[in-house]
């Protein structure tokens, strides 16, 4: 098992990754209070729940589950306020801790839920999908949708500590595996071309989900979020390179409709086309271009989208969140392994990117 | 004009306290981004809403407006969620200011809206009513109710700045500028003999709302609440010496049921019965408790509730959200002017201390 601390200002808090890890063990010293909410999905229910519920038991706590439908299209106030629900239904007070088990849509409604609930109680994430480990383990985002926006409402809410299992990844579909693998590939592109080497060495490993690579993928990712969290807790400015990819992504996910395309799957086509920005812009080679497009294929991922009129592509990236006050911002490659953030880019150029790598 | 400095670990704002203040003078430095959502009431909005947009417009900022209906029945979720509609349907992003403009409710709503919209936006607060001014001023509370508890979810909001004009009291109804009283009553009992001398001689000024009385008294309740919070921001403890009065006062709102006495008054008669309880105790003299009543009743307050039964007042009692890990714990007064807060008293006398002060 490998430990890594996050450094968040005032707090710090450990992730534990492995495989087969021992939540009772590990768990103990970050419940606060006598009472544990753990929220769930159905889909993860059957498979995880009773494993946590039992070990939390066996610490002498009481347990409540609240258990939500899965998918993203559940992240919402009415889910939300089942959360409540629960939580008072149960006659919780403020020294109680809520644990989320799921991916990242129950991290992110468990998270939000402690973050208001009493105005603040304990949180502890146990990530179910890689993408929730390497992604909603580090940054304490958490957040529900609004029909006008994804992630519209929520709260900066950091988390006791993070189980981060590699076991519990042999349940996962192996698209959502992949979707994973699109993340810890772009923390690879965005600054860390040792790591974008490693992967190159190690990428069918991870897909057939080698617990020890996972595992060192996992603790890697999460390092490497955690150094630019920790500069910029509340994304004021290098945060912003984390959405490397998550723009041309968005446009991709928004005219498709959202969970025809996973955000994973939107994110690596969303990189490719950014790569090709990049080349484009003359800042890097037709070769980093194939090594991006070679790993994200490798990792079972799509590196051209369908054919998507440019008006509509262009109106879809404008709407994403990270537009500040109207200007384009894109996070592009200065390097393989070196993002930057800039509004300095040939438009024209952004739009032959975008239309090359469409099928 | 006086103004007082909230001095909260990494953030101080101030509270601006006169009569006919100045809003685009005062607010211009504490407006960010050019968006501002004011959020009011329809009681309040056809007096004073026009005010503070044509104020606001003629700093060159995008005003938008939200109307809730008035009262604490609306203090839910679902009227929450209209605060968010009015934000993303006026295409607000994440660099705008909320402006509270009424009483408590509103303040609580549109400062937890604030913490919650795109995970955290700028918040001012113009106070409308003299409970408000005294309490919701100072100290970050915001949140809603849930069927299940009254303010069970929210956050620590601070705002950028508070505007307290008692000008805005003279459309205030009688009955709420007497329960505002109680809560400037409170702080004097619970932690400044001076301040309640000091009552005792400008009381009937107050009833009768003059302006620059009233501006004393703000300042002074504000700066006592901003000592208490400013040691102890989250409530852990000495903040809980701010419920002198709440726990009996939360009986006799549940048992009347909410709406039938203002708060401030089931707080005044929860007053008159901590006190008698003090006295029971040995702890303060009769002419204490006499004098506890005589500043009540000036203020227009009732110093007795209706006949409740003991059983149903005392469930009541330790349903209130001070109670800690099922301990009732009360804030009582050691003498005036010094409160406590203890789980030290004698059950029968604190019967007593019920039964003699109803009619």
């Amino acid at each position: 098992m490998q430990t890594l601390h996050v450094e968040l200002g005032e707090r710090r808090y450990p992730i534990f990754i492995g495989s087969h890890l021992n939540p009772q063990q590990l768990l103990e010293p970050y419940i606060h209070g006598r009472q544990v909410m753990v929220v769930t999905n159905t889909t993860v229910q059957p498979l995880y729940l009773s494993h946590y519920v039992e070990a939390i038991e066996e610490l002498g706590k009481q347990v409540a589950v609240c258990v939500l439908p899965d998918g993203e299209k559940y992240k919402n106030i009415e889910h939300l306020n089942l959360i409540f629900n629960a939580l008072l239904e149960a006659g919780f007070n403020r020294d109680c801790t809520v644990l989320a088990l799921g991916g990242g849509v129950i991290g992110d409604m468990a998270g939000f839920a402690s973050a208001c609930f009493q105005r603040g109680v304990y949180f502890i994430q146990v990530p179910t999908t890689l993408l929730s480990q390497v992604d909603s383990s580090v940054g304490g985002k958490t957040g529900i949708n609004h029909p006008l926006g994804k992630n519209m409402i929520g709260a900066f809410q950091q988390p006791q500590v993070v189980l981060a299992d590699m076991a519990q990844l042999k349940t996962l579909p192996a698209r959502e595996l992949s979707a994973g693998l699109a993340e810890v590939i772009k923390y690879a592109l965005l600054g860390d071309e040792d790591f974008l080497i490693w992967l190159e060495t190690n990428i069918e490993g991870l897909v057939a989900r080698d617990f020890e690579l996972l595992a060192e993928a996992v603790y890697r990712s999460c390092a490497h979020k955690a150094r630019i969290v920790a500069n910029d807790e509340k994304e004021q400015g290098e945060r912003a390179l984390l959405n490397l990819g998550h723009t041309f992504g968005h446009a991709i996910e928004s005219y498709l409709g959202y969970g025809i395309w996973l955000h994973g799957e939107a994110v690596a086509t969303g990189m490719v086309m950014a790569a090709d920005l990049s080349y484009r812009m003359g800042w890097i080679s037709q070769n980093d271009v194939e090594r991006t497009k070679n790993i994200i294929q490798r990792a079972q991922l799509p590196v051209a989208c369908p054919k998507i009129p440019l008006d509509e592509f262009l109106a879809y990236m404008s709407h994403d969140k990270k537009v500040l006050n109207g200007q384009l911002r894109l996070v592009l490659l200065k390097q393989l392994g070196q993002a930057i953030i800039t509004k300095d880019f040939d438009v024209e150029l952004m739009k032959q990117a975008i239309l090359a790598n469409q099928v």
